[in-house]
């Protein structure tokens, strides 16, 4: 999403290199516990599989949005500690994943089976079929556990100095209160109990702005001794982007060209996923209108046809305008923030070139 | 378990109170998670269910033995961080129970519905049956995964000095990967991939012996300062104890008094754990003795008769007599353990009677 501080010259911190960095933090750790793991005879698929896992890739935003946070705080060139907490917080990621997969009953993640389907397929060559499916979600279970815990241990080990430890630890305790918070409101949020669009926004807000943004923001900014001042700042930046980036998400998930995203348009409308484009919709619709929603929300069966029905009410609604309206709000409170928060250059030229991107986007 | 150190006159510490008081800071801080929640419109399942789990009871047996080892480093009278960090090592155990209970399917625990049940006849309420189930069970993998984060933040507020801190939380980390182990071990054991004993001690090693007993114990011993040589003198007492202590409940599973265990003698093999007892009966059963045990073995319809016919399997092949040995062996090495520690006699003193206690309880 965002490749390099676009600075002429040579970057003081490269985010292309920084996220390599991190990748490559991530494999080292993962390479000790496996050899760990073989000299004590523990279950070696435990890592292996969380190894797969991150072999498949992903955009690692949260370590990128911290080194964002440490630019906006002048932490200069990167460190060994800022590379170890971003891999802590790409691990942590993992673990919400992996717990998020088996909650779903997700079959595919990055392209791959997801941890609990390919722990399945394991188990299916020494067990019966019923007990493997359900030995493949307990075993995902605990690698999202372990997934946590070894987030912990990389940011305990990264040799940071006293204050500035607590301070993180502070900040890594809000954000994983929020991200739980926000996963178990999503949960339970649903079009049935008639709640209108303050829930989905509240979910976004905790899964989302919080929890991928301005924590992470906040992290990298004291990791580099950024004072309250900064921080709230950082806040304020962060927030309205982690919505818009959200907002479009849903946007995407619906009205996306599938050959851009490579995601099925239908998939948020079978999941039944509760978003502010969905509420806002229901919201205004007509019985009629209401009729269509509600048919094909949560529906497995339903055909390219039907979601070209829901699209339609989507539209005349006016739901996907007021959308529109309100990441392009949230956009423009997150560029004013920028204004006002006047950070250093290249910590000012990262923040926009992300959030243009991730509002922009159309994939 | 341990009801307090009974050293005439006023001990130093009374385990009794201690217990009271880690209890009252959980509480506490739950208080405060509610209030939290109410004013931020979270959702209150989510702390309430992690309420009601806590006053249902417990042994608290990690708060205690980490009081042991406070007392075996000379830590004198309690302080509000040893309070707090007892407190966080039973909300911990919170977490690895109700995940534990989400992956067995338990229903019942502590003598009330499990967390994912509970939260089930919640969801039943505005939820379809079916979706109920999954979302109580999904509900309450998150519920365990904030009983975690919760429990590392009352370690990070227990006002630790900086040397004490990094100490307690490296023990803690290999406290909680070692549970991971030991639980992922005991998932995937079975006594159809035709394992020896060696696999159900390994997992009594890392399940009981380093959880509940070992890391405890050095953590308690850790927040009093102790030196490297006192926690490889607690280590020595620790495992050999922790694995008395679950051969022991292996034992009681299927040859204790229900009405004095307040357990099915039948559950155990209902559920097909795979112990050590079991594990010796295979190795040394006939092909009529094996054909017994197999077919009680994970087999729901079980009747008190299969059970006796199990019994005297254990007991014709000298499986059950074989474990008491093991049993006693341990017993025997924790004492010799204790007596070259040469602790303080209020820690000594409280770990015999924990020995004691754990290893010839009859429940």
């Amino acid at each position: 999403m965002i490749a390099s501080v676009g600075s002429p010259g040579v970057p003081v911190l490269d985010l292309d290199l920084f996220r390599a960095r991190v990748e490559a933090r991530i494999e080292q750790f993962l390479d000790a516990k496996a050899r760990a793991v073989d000299t004590q005879r523990l279950p070696a698929p435990a890592v292996e599989s969380l190894r797969a896992f991150f072999r498949a890739g992903g955009k690692r935003l949260r370590p990128l949005i911290c080194a964002c946070g440490w630019l906006a705080a002048r932490g200069g060139r990167e460190t060994a500690s800022l590379i170890r907490v971003g891999a802590a917080l790409e691990m942590f990621h993992a673990f919400a994943l992996i717990h998020d997969d088996v909650m779903d009953r997700s079959d595919r993640r990055r392209g791959r089976p997801t941890v609990h389907r390919l722990l399945e397929s394991d188990f299916s060559r020494s067990h019966p079929a019923g007990d493997s499916a359900r030995l493949g979600e307990s075993a995902a279970i605990l690698v999202g556990d372990l997934s946590l815990v070894w987030s912990d241990e990389l940011v305990h080990t990264a040799g940071l100095e006293p204050a500035v430890f607590m301070r993180v630890l502070e900040l890594i305790d809000r954000m994983r209160s929020e991200l739980m918070f926000g996963q178990y409101l999503d949960l339970t949020a649903d079009a049935r109990n008639g709640a209108g669009p303050e829930l989905p926004l509240t979910v976004i807000r905790y899964k989302t702005a919080k929890y991928t943004v301005e924590r992470p923001l906040q992290i990298g900014a004291a990791l580099a001794g950024a004072g309250e001042g900064l921080l709230a700042d950082l806040s304020a930046i962060a927030l309205p982007l982690g919505e818009a980036f959200q907002l479009r998400d849903d946007l995407l998930g619906t009205f996306g060209d599938p050959e851009v995203t490579g995601k099925s348009q239908l998939d948020d409308l079978r999941a039944g996923k509760y978003t502010a484009l969905i509420a806002l919709a229901l919201g205004d619709a007509d019985p009629g209108q209401a009729a269509v929603l509600r048919g094909v929300l949560g529906n497995e069966a339903i055909s390219d046809a039907d979601a070209d029905r829901a699209r339609q009410v989507l539209d005349e609604t006016g739901a996907a305008a007021r959308v529109e309206q309100m990441i392009a709000d949230r956009y423009r409170r997150t560029l004013t923030a920028l204004d006002r928060a006047a950070l250093p250059a290249d910590a000012d030229q990262a923040l926009r070139s992300l959030a243009h991107d991730a509002v922009w986007r159309r994939s």
